[in-house]
This record gives structure tokens, sequence and C-alpha cells, in this order.
């Protein structure tokens, strides 16, 4: 489904009128809208609708239906991004020592499930190299020390940059991104917490779920932002643990949550299915 | 939400350009459309769309509106359903002796949590007779035999159609409805089976699943077709279950699951959130 | 199964020989032990053991088999608690307005399920009154102000006596348990929070969980500390949620979560399931 | 854990004084008893019970200690096995064309979370050599044809015990086991099967649980009897779908529940953790 259809997303203050503006627009284009959602924020007073209009029946270039776009953008005071899907998303990714979500978006990808391509990973370690390479991706070893770390930023921004990355997505990376950083990648860029938020937020959340004793262990994707683990949510998991799971168990059921709850994330955002308001996603699945 | 705005539901062969057709209709009649779903069932080759528009936009009276929108349903070959939801729907409830979904509908009634009335009670049995009277609801006891099962239908039919019934639930009622009575009541018909359908359709599900050793069981919200068991689901929960668990630990946690997929599926029925494609539901969370 | 066994529970910090140690002694004193399980808390290097003894087994007086036991205790270094459980546990509920909980234990409880009696609920409010007495448990109004907190605690707790409580709900009650009121009835007394603990402590879990935008709400069961929230953890659960749900969804959503993991929790303590390690439950199911 | 303690698991009619009499003995031997869990299936009149015994503590040889065990198992009618785990159990994995599977297998063994090894893949098609040589696993590819199959089955079983394989795991390998074949592993061998049995056994249950419309997929593990996905269930798990899930979203969100509830029966299987009971598992977590 994803490559022949163009995605429209749209948000504005004052809803009326806009669905069916849009898509007597669409209509007027030749378009065939297959597929609408769409959702009013009330605390933010914002509406949203995303569109998928089959790429086929649209009459005319890319830039001339933008350009008739512009006039319905004007009427109702949206702002827009449509999404033509020419190439299927580049996804760069970023990783410490542990690998089961790397090795699994790997597998995703070289079965076809994740609707996008690997393009590079970048390690401040060599410990995945070769799970890199062996699936035929790119790798690079950028260190970080805290007197490096502004230079290593920038060298790994000039990688994203040269390997064409759209998306770029923290698999288990234990570093915290830069302002500067995490503000170029703003809504591009989605991190995996082995917790569910806000619950033990920060370091070493397994060993302090095990020391609260709680009874379920989540795992919660959501896009980066300068505030660490504060970014807005797109999945969450949970799984339930008893008193006879040490951390050594938690960690392993967790590796199960965190991966399944990367990879779906992963996925609605390159189907454009994820819209920010305000700090929370609109997720039309 | 439910009682101040109007539902528009449609379905038709070929969506094109039906969902601007329509929602341009609605603009043109004043109408703030507030929420929009849409879904083509590819096996079926069927367009659905719910609409939900706001009710102090719409210009003129229901009628005005209705004449207006037959044009629209003649250009798409729509068929088409509109909900002017003036007064909420009432329910009426069947039960044999099993009081939790009974007493779970009567208590989210009162909390208000059902969006519908609950208006009488039919039982084959006196048992729940006081459960329904102290919740200030009518009971009638119809009893059944099978020499005097179709005069029990009738006056069971009869009944609802004096209480005014728009839904009927059976909540747990131990009869199988005779063809008339499904036909007559098919797709406004709701009954709760304790099993995970298709496993365990029939008698005694929890005995049989103890017996095959699942390790979850389920329950299943479904319309009432003829085919005992077999018609189109509408929402379905499973719960783990251990080797500890006797078919009495069964029965307790299989209540639980019982009364939520049942209040579940009624509160999306009466949202008018629930299409039928063939087999199949579509349900427009 | 409940009232027929006698529940031995044990805790010590040696393990070894203790499994033998006290089967041999219940097997010399005629017991049948139906039903056993431990557990090794490596953080607290406790170990923790319950066993049901078949009651009808058991020959001589309570009182002869206690003193007998006396020796193994001295022999491991037991802390032992034994439950003869001669009659059903007696629960006294606390409640402010919200009735869902309440309700919830009330049909329970009638339907055989709970495992222990409703004996008394005692509310800061009138609110729910007619449900208690409708339902045949004693209602006891006694209202709380900052100034009148010390005394109302006092009256709460001689009602407590008086009625032979020995497990106190706080099923929604909205006030915080002063220091003392909570010290008597530790390891007696359990909380249902409307939050996945830690998240959210404290006051207006679902608007706050609303705000952060999060896809799953949580309830939490814990027995009640003079820290709010901090209590440790007897049963958890979760529930999906969406964009499209405001604080009135996640509420109602919430509210079936709530009623089933207080009920659990309840169920789990009354028959000696449960025990306190450190800030950490021990769960036998 | 699982390399340095001795498994214990018995089996027996009447449990009378099993527990104390068992325990004693592994005490009277040195042996401190590290984990205890039974249960009485009350259906089959059988009672079981596994315990974990501390490898180091215990004195004298494996041979010595069974040896003196017989006398225990002859007092009580014991059904005996003792694992004494001086080796990681060896898994054979059968495998078709879908990669899922096996590729997830690979990866936990690799990350020592499989709790054994992963001797030898055998496949009727050479889909997954690369994927099976690439993790350093021998692949045998053995075609199967109706004419070929008694053939291709004695020379898998060749295979398996040249391989000195303890575990067979048919991970989705698309053929039925003869008779012989299948008795041959009892209870040592373990199938998924790709749905919430006993709902859609056979042939293509995503294209069915599709076509009927379930609201949950599902799948199952289980150890391979002669009868096809009627052998006893170790593990089940289910996941949410909708309408929107057409047969290709089931598959994929059926391949996430297969990997995971394959690898938690297979763990929950090599640390000894199943026994059957007639025709259901008692699972000691």
């Amino acid at each position: 489904m994803g490559g022949e259809s163009i995605k429209v997303l749209v948000s504005c203050k004052d809803a009326r009128g806009v669905i069916a503006g849009v898509t007597e627009f669409v209509a007027s284009a030749g378009g065939n809208v297959i597929d609408l959602d769409q959702h009013v924020d009330v605390d933010e007073q914002v509406f949203v609708m995303r569109l998928e209009v089959e790429r086929g029946t649209v009459e005319g270039s890319p830039e001339a239906f933008e350009r008739a776009f512009a006039g319905v953008e004007a009427r109702f005071g949206l702002k827009t991004r449509i999404e033509w899907a020419e190439r299927p998303r580049r996804i760069g990714v970023m990783v410490s020592k542990e690998g089961h979500c790397l090795s699994d978006l790997l597998w995703r990808w070289r079965d076809g499930e994740l609707g996008a391509e690997v393009a590079v990973v970048i390690s401040n370690h060599e410990t995945l190299r070769a799970m890199a390479e062996r699936a035929g991706v790119a790798f690079r070893h950028i260190g970080v020390t805290p007197v490096t770390k502004p230079r290593a930023e920038r060298e790994a921004r000039r990688v994203l940059a040269e390997e064409g990355v759209d998306v770029l997505v923290l698999a288990r990376y234990m570093q915290v991104l830069g302002e500067d950083f995490a503000a170029a990648w703003d809504g591009r860029a989605i991190n995996i917490h082995h917790s569910f938020l806000p619950a033990f937020a920060g370091a070493r959340p397994y060993h302090r779920a095990h020391e609260r004793g709680v009874k379920l262990i989540g795992a919660t994707a959501h896009y980066v932002t300068a505030d660490l683990d504060e970014g807005p949510i797109i999945a969450q998991r949970t799984s339930p643990v008893s008193h006879r799971d040490g951390v050594e168990d938690l960690k392993r059921i967790g590796r199960d949550l965190e991966r399944i709850t990367l990879a779906e994330a992963i996925r609605l955002h390159v189907q454009d299915r994820v819209l920010r308001v305000g700090r929370r996603t609109v997720v039309f699945r």
C-alpha cells in the first residue's frame, strides 16, 4: 500500500468545512481518496486530518497539484504536508552495545516488513559492527566522550546527511542527544525507552522497576526532544511480571517489548500515520 | 457526545468521489462534520463510511435533510442510514439464571456509561427478578419449554415491541432464538458467548476449554443470527489462565471478560459505530 | 477451597532444610500438604514459603499444633503465621463518592466470588449509602475536614474494631490515611490507585495521563503505607487508549481496570497468597 | 540458573506425604532445595512436583543419588525424571520457507537467552540455508514428496540422532510428521501453530481468521502428537486486530506472536518446567 499512494496531512484551527473543502479539491484534480482519518484535539483546539490518495489517479505533476492546493490552504488556514513517496524512507540507526533492537530492525527490513530501508548504523562502540555489515548495512563508529561529544554529533549529523537519512532511530543508544542535534531532527527521530513512561524515566529502568516491585513492565517509543524521555509518545506496551522475575528476567522480557514497540512506531511513522499535536501524538492506524 | 450529533452511515460499491460528494452535501446544508471514518472492504468490494455531524449546525428539518440527501444517494448508489438520535436507544435484555452480565449492564446504565436505557428484562426464570426490579426495570418472566417455545417467542417479541426496544441483548440467555425471531432482530440483537469464537462454539465452553488445556480463555460479543455462534463478531477479549485454574476459576475469570466485552459491544452499537459487511463487522472506534 | 485448609506462611534468612523440616513436621502431625509454594528473594536474602494443609487431616487442636510448630520455628529461625480460617475474613470498605469499586465488591461478595464478607462501608459522604444498604451492609457516614480528621479517624478505627474487620479496603477513598491509622492497619489495608504506579502517583492521574499522551492507562492495587502511593504493589493492569480518548474516556476505561485489579488483590490477600518482603510483595497464585 | 541445578520431576497417584518424603530424602543427601512447585490435577487424579536442587550441595555421584532415590520412588509409587543438566540441551529445528521463527531462535541462542543450543536446521527447501549457515549452524536439506516422505523422515531422524538433538522444534515446518516420527519424539517435539487453538486448526489459519472476522488473532506452541494441532498446549498468546487488517497484516502481526510464543515454550521446556498430564500441560513458571 505504502508506495503507491500520496499522503496528505493537514492541520488547522477551525475544522468547519475542511473535510469537504479538501476532498472536493482532491476530486477536482482527479484524485481518488482511498483512506481518510481526522481528529479534533479539544485541548489544543487543533483539527488534524490524513488522506491517502491513489497515486495513479492524480492528474498533472506534483508541483501543479501542490500549487493548486495552496488555494485550499489559504482558504482554511491549513498547515499541510504532502508525501509523494517516490522512494522508500531511509532509516539511520544509532546504537551502543545492545543488539536486540538493531537485529530486529534488520530482520524486518530484509523481510520487507518495515516499509523503509536501513541506510546506515552509527555507534559509539564497535560491538555491533558485524551484525550491521552481515546484513549489508554501512556501519560507522563514532566514539563519544564528554569532551568529544559536540564534534561526534557534528560527525554523526554529517553521516546522516550523506546517507540521505529521513528517519533517525535510537535503538538503545545510551547517549542523550545534544539540544542542537535533537532540534535538527525534531519530529524525525524516534527513541525506544525501556519502561512504561513516565514511570522510570532516566537510567536503569529495569533495576528500578524491580526495586519498586511492579507487576508489569513496559516499553515506550517516542519522538526525541531535548528533554530526555519527555517527547511525544507514539506507542507503548506492557507485559506482566512476577516476584520470580529478577532484573535479568525483566531485561529478557523487556527486550521483546522494546523491539516490537519500536518496530511498530517506525512502521507507523514511515507510513505518515503519526501527527504531533502539542506534547501528544495522534496516531491514525 | 452521543445525543447531540447526527450519525450518517453509508455504503456503496464504488468509493470514487463519495467522501467529497457526501461531505460537500453536508456542508451545503450548513452541517459541520465533527467525525468521519471510512473503510474499503476489499473482499466484499464494499465502501463504508460513518459521519458525525453537529446537530445544531444542520439547517432545516430532518425530513428536508433526508429528502435532499436522496440526490446524493442516487448519484453514488448509496445505501444510507441516518440516526438523528432524538432519544437514547432502549435496550431489552434476555437472561436465564446467571446475573453477572445483567448486573453489570444495570450498573453501567445507572452510572450513565452505557449511552442507552435498559427498558425491560425478559427471562425464562425468576432468578433475576429482584435484581432487575431493584434497579427499577420491568421484569417479565416468560417460561420456555420445547413445546411452548414458539408461543414464548411471540410473547417476548410482543413485550419488546411494547417497550419500544431498539436493541436486544442476550446476556447469558441460555436459549437459541428461533429463526423468525433472529431474522426479525437481524443486526439489532447482540449475544455474549463465553469463549473465544470460533473456538468452543456451542455448549459448556469453559468445561471444554479446561479439557483442552488452553492457556487463555476468551469472550465474544456478536450479532445474533440463525446460525448459533456464527454471527458477525463485534468485540473479543482473552485472559491468561494456568493449570492451576479449574473450571470454576475459568468461570470466575470469564465473568469479567464477558461483562466487559458485552458492555463494549453495546456501547459501540448504540453509538452506531458498528457496520456489517458480509460475515464481518467494521467497527469505527 | 478457602475455608477448609490451613495456611502456613513462614519466612526466614536461610532456606537450607526448611522445606523438608516444615513438611516433615506437618506430616508427623497427620497433615496432608495440598499446596506448597516458596521463593527466595535474593535482594533481601529472605526465604518465604506458603503451605496449604488439608484441615481435616491435622490431628489435635490448633493450639497443640502451634505449640509443636514452635520447635520447628526455633530450629530454623522462622517467622510464622498460621491461618486456621475458622470463618471468612471480614472486609471494611472506605469510599468517597465514586461507586464503581464498591458496587463491584458488593456484587462479587453476593455472588460468592470474593472469598470474604463485606462487613461495613464507611464514607465521608452520603452518596453511596443507598448502594451499601440495598446490598444489606451497614453504612457509616463519618465526615472529614482538616480540623476533624484526627477525630474522624479515631471514629473510623472504632467502627472497624466493632465490626470485627480483618481487611480494610480503600475503594476510591479520596483521603490520605493518617500515619497512626496506616501503621495500625499495616499489611491489612489495600488501596486502589487509578494509575500504573509509579507513574502518576498523587492526584488526578487520568488528567495527567491524558496531558502526557500515554497510549496505555493502568490501575494499581497496593498495601497502604504512610507514604501515599508508595506501598507494596499487589496487582497491576493496563489497557490501551488512543488519541480519541478524552479524560472522560480514560475514566470510563479505567473504572473497569480499577475494579478488576482491586477485586483480584483482595481475593489474593484473603487467601493468604500475598507476603510482603521489604517494599515488594511475593504473590503465590 | 539453568546449568547449576538438578531438576527432579515426579508424578504419582496419591500426594499424601510425597512432598515431605522427597524433600527429606534430598536433605539427607545434603541437597539444598532452591525451588519447589507442585500441583494436583483433579481430573486425572495425578500429583506432579518439580524440585530444583543446588548441584554443588548434593553429595556422592548422580548414580548413587538415583540409586538411593529408588527407595523413595517405591515407597510413594513415583514416576521420576532427574535432569543433571551436565550440558545445555541441543535443539534441532525443522523449517520450510518462512524464516521469522528460525531467525528469532538463532538470535536468542546467540544472545544467550534460549538456555539451549541450536544444533542443526533441517528443511524441505533451500530457502533458509544462508540464514542458518551465517549463524554457524549446520543446514540439511531433505526434500519431501508424498512418495519420498517415509525415506525423508528416516533421514531426518538419522540427522537428529547424529547431532545429538534433545528437542525438536517445528518452526513453521509445513509438513505433518508421520505417526512413527511423532511417536519417537513424543514429549520432546514442539510445534508453533499460527492460530489460537483449537480455533483454526489446520491450514491457512490467517485466511480463515480474516474470513470469520475475528477481533483477535493468536499463536499456540504445543507438543507434537500424531493428531495434528491436537497436542498438549504449552503457551498461547493473542493480539488485537481490526477490520483494517487484511490477511497480510494478520500475518505480520502474527509473526511477532509466533516467535515470542515459540521461544517462550522452548525456554520453559528446556528448563524442565513443563509436565504433561493427559492432554494438558502443567507449566511451573
